[in-house]
């Protein structure tokens, strides 16, 4: 029987995903945070280690406040760990927070809620600054009523509409219970909080959105689309370069 | 005697200077935007082209409003010039405006003022999102003390203090219009337009007034040291990355 480790730490991470396939672990070449982030933990722990992950973020998705867990025999103390960390990392993963957590916690089944923000940005021509940090749109969107739609997707309901397709045959069923869209100067940024999400479901949520915001598809058709629970009925997925995956909620504790 | 050309076209180009050695044409492989930019153009106007630029950036340096012009008897339209030049460009790299100037325009010469602004961000841990957009800085900054500081640069002064070491036996007199500092939840933004800017002028008044913010010296020694005209006093260079070119002025014509 293999002996258990003694810590379980877990940390708040932000990465710029623009230059990784994803959150998860690849096989090199191919290079994931979780490869990167693994390999400096074994460093300062003195052994290798394995990340879990409360969201697994895809190719080019952002994080402001990822969460992973990991069991180590190392003796860093947690204080220290940010800094020793962020010292190997490349500058676009950072760690933020550390902690002892009790030995029961897991960042991916321990999670209670997420909340992630989706940005916009109106253009007259391309922003060399955004094109990796927002959906770059070239015409002005009707906020109000992209705001409209998006409040019918506020509480329980079934959300195959808004799926991946050909995702994993899980219950369709979430709760979002905030989602909200606010506007400075052109830069549309659309909140969502939920218990848990689909599948590219923020995404293709955005897209469909902002179908509606391009006057392609009425309100009402949204409102359709979404009763329907039929993923083909939906805009394509909106650019993962959007997307930042902004805080994971465990009960009472709430990771910023 | 060669035949001059027809056209003298002017630009406006936004860059993200992070993956250029500068502006000023460089020697490939080593790469700046003045390469990238009079390659894509010379496909577009069908002759090697020749570009003259408002400010000669600094590598990791940033545009929203860099004013180029160029010769050519290229026969494209100047409205349908940004769009062809933008899908021959690396997305970093954006022509957002082309007009047609008077034959003695000079995006250098004719220049009558300019304006920069400089991002310093105050973080607690690094943020990756703003590594390369802005100068982090990792402890709370007296902004007060350095609005105040930043306020005796205005008028027309000798700037030795904040010229480059060694940099050409040019006057070191200058024209500050205006120069201020607002900030938003740690971000600050030190504004200044001038009739002109000696070379490393922006950073170098950055990096005193930084120096003030922290505590490292007084606002009555950086008045000390702004008076003295000696470049070895002041503290080291602020970093490239907070650096953007915002606009070139033409007489009445102000670009952006």
């Amino acid at each position: 029987m293999m002996k258990q480790r003694a810590r379980n730490i877990a940390l708040t991470i932000a990465y710029d995903g623009t230059n990784y396939h994803g959150f998860q672990r690849q096989t090199p070449p191919v290079l994931a945070v979780q490869n990167v982030l693994e390999g400096a933990l074994a460093k300062i722990c003195g052994e290798m280690v394995e990340l879990a992950a409360a969201g697994r973020t895809d190719a080019g998705v952002h994080a402001y406040g990822q969460v992973v867990n990991f069991f180590t025999d190392g003796r860093i103390p947690t204080e220290h760990l940010p800094r020793a960390v962020n010292g190997l990392l490349p500058p676009d993963i950072v760690v933020s927070q550390a902690w002892e957590a009790p030995r029961e916690f897991s960042a991916r089944h321990s999670a209670t809620g997420k909340a992630y923000v989706y940005r916009i940005e109106e253009c007259r021509v391309p922003n060399p600054f955004t094109r990796n940090y927002a959906w770059q749109v070239f015409q002005p969107l009707d906020h109000e009523a992209m705001h409209a739609v998006l409040l019918l997707l506020k509480g329980t309901h079934d959300y195959s509409s808004f799926r991946a397709a050909g995702g994993a045959p899980m219950s369709p069923v979430r709760t979002l219970d905030e989602i909200r869209l606010t506007e400075e100067e052109g830069r549309l940024s659309i909140y969502v909080h939920g218990t848990g999400f689909l599948y590219h479901m923020v995404r293709n949520i955005v897209s469909t959105a902002a179908a509606v915001g391009m006057g392609r598809i009425s309100p009402s058709r949204f409102a359709e689309i979404f009763a329907a629970r039929d993923r083909r009925l939906a805009p394509p997925t909106a650019p993962a370069c959007g997307l930042y995956l902004l805080a994971v909620d465990y009960g009472q504790r709430k990771m910023l």
